[in-house]
């Protein structure tokens, strides 16, 4: 599927960065430099209007979970999806917007905290205005995320 | 020990503030919003100059890393200290430094991110101008860092 594919391409480059950025051996620090890994869009089938994610760090076997910052031009988000093993969203900037299905839309802003648990379906995303957040995404058995069908507009404008 | 002893406060305060700051019921998303998390400042047993910690999410079963933004003052660092369960480091502004035990110190730049493995032992902190980094720190048996002795001058200006 070209969701998954443009997922593992995703996570080859950042394993890649983490090997090419590595400035000591592996079994010592490593520090990945700023501009050294390609953003990647957030793919059609999954998201509405224009995402821009910035892969930071890959699940492993001691931090089971991989970091992202996702950035939701105005208007955009994610489609309805789970997450098998949970995912915390800090936001960095900006106003979001995120639903529970069956629940009212809730704003986001600066500062705010969500905690996603596994199996609940939702969706986030941008207000009109942009909105950018850390992703830290729980892994189960090689997968973080469950895709289902987009928001629509009626869902997204709903209050 | 009165470390251990704020640790734990830390984390009671965090945990209070998910469950207070929670706008659904326990199994659905909870949001903590941005302002209801008293920061709490780094003591002075493990780290040298003015620390600014700012709990974002703890630890849990799904998710075995809490997060936390932290500012480091111009000069102040940690303590030498190792992760059991490792570390990522996101350097959101300012200029900072890190150093590996036996190796040079090295400058982190905002966007710079840093994996910090099990059991090496390091320091990071400010470089003479501030720096905030977000840090993911994963936990093993209840416990995400083991406190050694604390940077001296010499080794904090050494290059």
């Amino acid at each position: 599927m070209k969701t998954r594919l443009k997922q593992l391409v995703g996570s080859l480059v950042i394993a890649q960065a983490c090997v090419a950025g590595a400035a000591e051996p592996v079994d010592g620090q490593q520090i990945v430099r700023a501009g050294t890994t390609p953003s990647v869009v957030g793919p059609e089938a999954t998201f509405t209007g224009r995402v821009r994610v910035e892969q930071l760090w890959p699940a492993n076997p001691q931090i089971t979970a991989s970091g992202a910052y996702v950035t939701f031009e105005p208007g955009a988000r994610s489609a309805w999806h789970t997450h098998p093993a949970g995912q915390r969203l800090v936001v960095v900037s900006g106003v979001g917007r995120t639903q529970e299905w069956g629940k009212p839309v809730q704003e986001l802003r600066a500062g705010d905290v969500v905690w996603c648990p596994p199996g609940v379906k939702h969706w986030h995303g941008a207000s009109p205005v942009a909105m950018t957040h850390l992703a830290v995404s729980g892994t189960l058995d090689g997968k973080n995320v469950e895709w289902m069908e987009k928001v629509s507009d009626a869902q997204y404008t709903s209050r």
